[in-house]
């Protein structure tokens, strides 16, 4: 069975870095990865650089990636200025974003998930005339830094909503990596039952070490789609006490070693791991990159 | 339901740290643990002092400990040499171990399988004589650094000798933390068919990534015990390319977010983390240690 390994390094992981990187070497490790085989990769973010300066120079990175045909582009877009921003044929998705918890969602936007609605309404609108398919990201599900825990109803109100607005693909984040399996079997449940397993991804950070244990629950629920960030690189600049993502390399070995196939060359997804751990400069969290490093 | 957490880090954890540690150091370690509601800790290892050279001091490591009525200490012994420097009621139980590779355990104990398992039945004879409980280990079942693929058949083969010379409950080691949980649900599933799930215990290392899923995919299979070092201490050092432990305070989280009670306060364990992390002076792994660094 194959599963979908969606990388969000370039974009949730970088935006939460400190350190300035170059604009080449960015566009070399979305070719890494490209050449490792991931499908899908999330390149950067057009929110205004004012907001994400690590990623102010998306649209360089934009112009740089090579289209081919094995692997698909994306772009977070937080509204129609970003939108403006994004040339025809630079990527094939563009992915809107809003929060299942009001306070995440006000610090995180400056808006209420009901003014992000409208929004993001529009942005679709737009995008899906261009030409672009649409992913959503619905963030903060299985628990809020600010509001502890989120209403499921409130979640389901807003993945019914995105759907509405043409969303094909709908990404289920615990932002602050609060999960538990328990807690993932019973909202992939609840969200299967109603609209389906093959419309969601889930998206775990590795905060408290339960990442790869809520990997399977979410395959258990049918899910076959995981977002994952190459080293594990990544967090959130508005979750206090959010970690990375899941580690891309230490996703691939889980799968590939349940029997799933993931299309990925674990020795390219080192390198590319290695690489931006050099420019990085700090030891990244995948476990994976350790066995290597030493 | 009630798991049982079962604390390694002073002998596996610490028989791998490269830095001398204070006795005091170590029983302050031990006594913060129990305190914690750890119900059983492995405190030292009486493995001659010329190959784990950090672990020299167990015979007073084994006097400093104060035996109450909540905790159940033991200790890794190795042969009937070991089990002379053992003083009776200084802890409740000793530990046995071999490797199900006898690559691994020629290179770990410098006899093969079948001389390990003669002097382990005259320890075990002995200890029992002398009121111990007997725990063992059989190492290297999900895998061989020297020889790959560990036979299921051969760990069987040591499971019921252990179980004949009076073992009451074997933990079973992914030593250098290559399985993932289809493995760990094929292995446990037939150990659990053949002499029921509560004579068990899961030892898995995270070396990469996949430590706390396989403790579900265990949980699933009836498997109530699990071996883990305070902040994700350890290794082994005769297996190359091994990391720590599954961490204490990880899994803990995991199990109480699950809904199981393991009779832990999260607060204490999380002040044992960064006392040992403190001394060790490194960051250890445990991702819950890091939500409380910052």
């Amino acid at each position: 069975m194959f599963i979908t390994v969606y990388e969000v390094g370039p974009r949730d992981g970088l935006q939460n870095e400190q350190i300035a990187i170059n604009v080449e070497d960015k566009i070399h490790l979305i070719r890494l990865l490209s050449k490792a085989g991931l499908q899908n990769i999330e390149v950067t973010s057009l929110v205004h650089p004012k907001w994400i300066p690590p990623l102010a120079d998306a649209t360089e990175v934009l112009k740089g990636i090579s289209q081919d045909d094995k692997t698909q582009y994306s772009v977070l877009v937080p509204n129609l200025r970003g939108l403006e921003r994004l040339q025809d044929n630079q990527v094939q998705e563009v992915a809107l974003f809003l929060s299942a918890s009001e306070t995440h969602n006000q610090k995180n936007t400056n808006k209420s998930r009901v003014e992000s609605l409208h929004a993001l309404r529009e942005t679709a609108y737009i995008a899906t005339k261009r030409g672009f398919r649409l992913r959503g990201y619905v963030s903060t599900v299985f628990g809020c830094p600010y509001e502890g825990d989120v209403s499921l109803a409130d979640t389901r109100w807003l993945i019914q909503e995105l759907f509405d607005m043409g969303v094909s693909q709908i990404s289920i984040g615990d932002t602050i990596g609060v999960a538990t399996p328990k807690q993932v079997h019973e909202v992939f449940s609840s969200l299967v039952t109603t609209w389906g397993s093959d419309r969601f991804a889930a998206h775990f950070h590795d905060t408290r070490g339960s990442g790869l244990a809520n990997v399977v629950a979410a395959l258990q629920e049918g899910i076959t789609v995981f977002d994952s960030s190459v080293g594990g690189l990544g967090g959130c600049p508005y979750a206090p006490g959010a970690a990375g993502n899941i580690a891309t390399e230490d996703l691939v070995y889980l799968l590939e070693g349940m029997g799933y196939e993931t299309g990925i060359d674990m020795s390219i997804l080192l390198r590319a791991g290695q690489f931006i751990q050099g420019i990085i400069g700090r030891e990244l969290p995948s476990k994976m990159l350790k066995t290597i490093a030493g």
